[in-house]
């Protein structure tokens, strides 16, 4: 429960989609601050005692539920939204957080390479947010987050939530945690904003297509920018933002090549084939804690004809 | 002057391209430790005295000067070559360090925006390497690399030094920093290493083409590695690699779409935008201020079918 609260957005106050004609599960005035209980990604469908059963049987109807849409008084398309995020409660299941990541056929950077489901669980103390524990080899720092967060869309009907678009969406931006200023255009009469699918820990890019999958409870102050129109979504972090993750360094390995998604899966198969020998796990094992805490950036764009993908590993999880 | 090196490879000993039919400048047994007198990518033509019209009098025959190469006794086609990074020394102009930033007409990511050739100059302390004053508003984080360090490739013939390939060569990853391990692929007889290119600072992607270029000693350690094939190049890091940049956070915006170069070049012209809003300064000094110290990274590479790239600024440069 959040004392500093205006508002509470309760978990069947959801809905699959994007769509501007869904009616506001509330109306705010903008600087109300509103308490989300979001659902995991797979709106429950996966739970602490799921087996990759329960990955075999996911109904995609159900993916990615969001909560809201919030309505702000007053705002208007070419407005922008600023959101600033207070705070992230994951759902406690007998004293502790719960998290999953799977790997789902068809999804995912590799999926060609990867088309076996396969699941790993987690459980991780939800007030110290220590790192989880990945067997008994390896930790994995948390950082709870959002990985969808945005306005409806001005074109009507009903749209996936799969994709990001400008407005935001299914970002999966794993910098958009506590203390953290979002702003999303708006393109609609009231924002309709929503929120959801909360992740305890992800890397850029999200290799294997989930992330550690954690329903949770979102603290946001909903505010209002004029006539400072906005393209695309931007945020601005108070302080660094991979110190949770860098204190031993990392591993890299690289994809070269002038096709920026070819050398993004060169560089990922690469850090898979060097964890599978050095520390002696399964190459989808290897592709999961990839998805949860390694990180793709492009080391240079401009040397033509060929760039330079690295993907980062952070050698704290097995140190 | 490095004392504890067995070699030194001198300015005069460079090479323009790639070519497996050069003569090595040295043979070494694997573990020696070598100095190399690296040139700055303009081989000279740009020092403490130049003007724009040196950025438009450059001569592209004379880019990208490498050292060596460097014959490693024993090393064969299928090997690795192990290189660890000891040390960065910048050579030094009147007691001060040298650098040079300019946008290339016709090179870096935003080349059709950025049209007409500019140039900026930088002065550090060689020594405490504390960041590098840009005009009197910003201070710009220093860590040196290596731009260019590679082997020779298999291919008869020379090869042009601007693009990195298997072998290494142009790479312009900027966390090739003293300390690191870099493992580079063989495909000759000896190797055939060479290193130069030397960066004062640079942020993933390079964006404008150039870095804070600035001539540098270099000192490093080639060893062998046999029965371990390797792809493409890969490193370690020992420690963290952005700590000397993430202490205010970051500004960050986004781009998203289907087409990852697509989504990076909005990604940088939001950000350009937004400095230029933000700090008052011109489109190109944001353009290059970018590329010396902002990051290219790939949030999302997953969801169908629009990615997100995320350029961030670090703060500190303007706090």
């Amino acid at each position: 429960m959040c004392k500093a609260c205006d508002y509470t957005i309760h978990g069947a106050q959801h809905h699959f989609g994007w769509d501007n004609s869904l009616p506001p599960a509330l109306r705010v005035a903008p600087g109300s601050t509103i308490e989300f209980h979001c659902h995991d990604s797979s709106a429950g469908q996966l739970g602490p005692s799921s087996t990759l059963q329960s990955v075999i049987d996911l109904d995609f109807g159900k993916i990615n539920p969001v909560s809201g849409p919030i309505w702000v008084d007053g705002a208007k398309p070419g407005d922008v939204l600023k959101v600033t995020l207070k705070g992230f409660a994951p759902k406690v299941f007998d004293g502790k957080g719960f998290g999953w990541t799977a790997n789902i056929p068809g999804f995912g950077l590799l999926a060609d390479q990867f088309t076996d489901p396969a699941l790993c669980l987690w459980s991780y103390d939800p007030v110290s947010m220590e790192p989880a524990m990945w067997g008994k080899s390896a930790r994995v720092p948390l950082k709870p987050f959002c990985g969808t967060i945005g306005n409806a869309l001005a074109e009507p009907g009903l749209h996936s939530v799969v994709p990001p678009r400008r407005v935001g969406g299914n970002l999966d931006i794993r910098d958009l945690t506590a203390g953290v200023t979002l702003y999303l255009p708006v393109e609609v009469e009231g924002a309709l904003f929503s929120v959801g699918d909360t992740h305890a820990a992800q890397g850029d890019g999200e290799v294997c297509g989930t992330a550690i999958e954690s329903p949770m409870n979102v603290v946001l102050t909903l505010d209002l920018v004029k006539d400072q129109p906005l393209k695309t979504p931007r945020f601005t972090t108070p302080g660094p933002v991979t110190r949770h993750l860098d204190a031993k360094g990392y591993e890299a390995t690289t994809g070269i090549g002038p096709d920026l998604m070819t050398a993004a899966r060169d560089a990922v198969s690469g850090m898979i084939d060097l964890l599978t020998r050095q520390q002696g796990i399964s190459a989808v094992d290897a592709y999961m804690l990839c998805s949860v805490c390694g990180d793709l950036r492009i080391s240079e764009i401009v040397d033509m004809p060929n760039w330079v993908v690295s993907f980062y590993f952070p050698r704290v999880v097995f140190e």
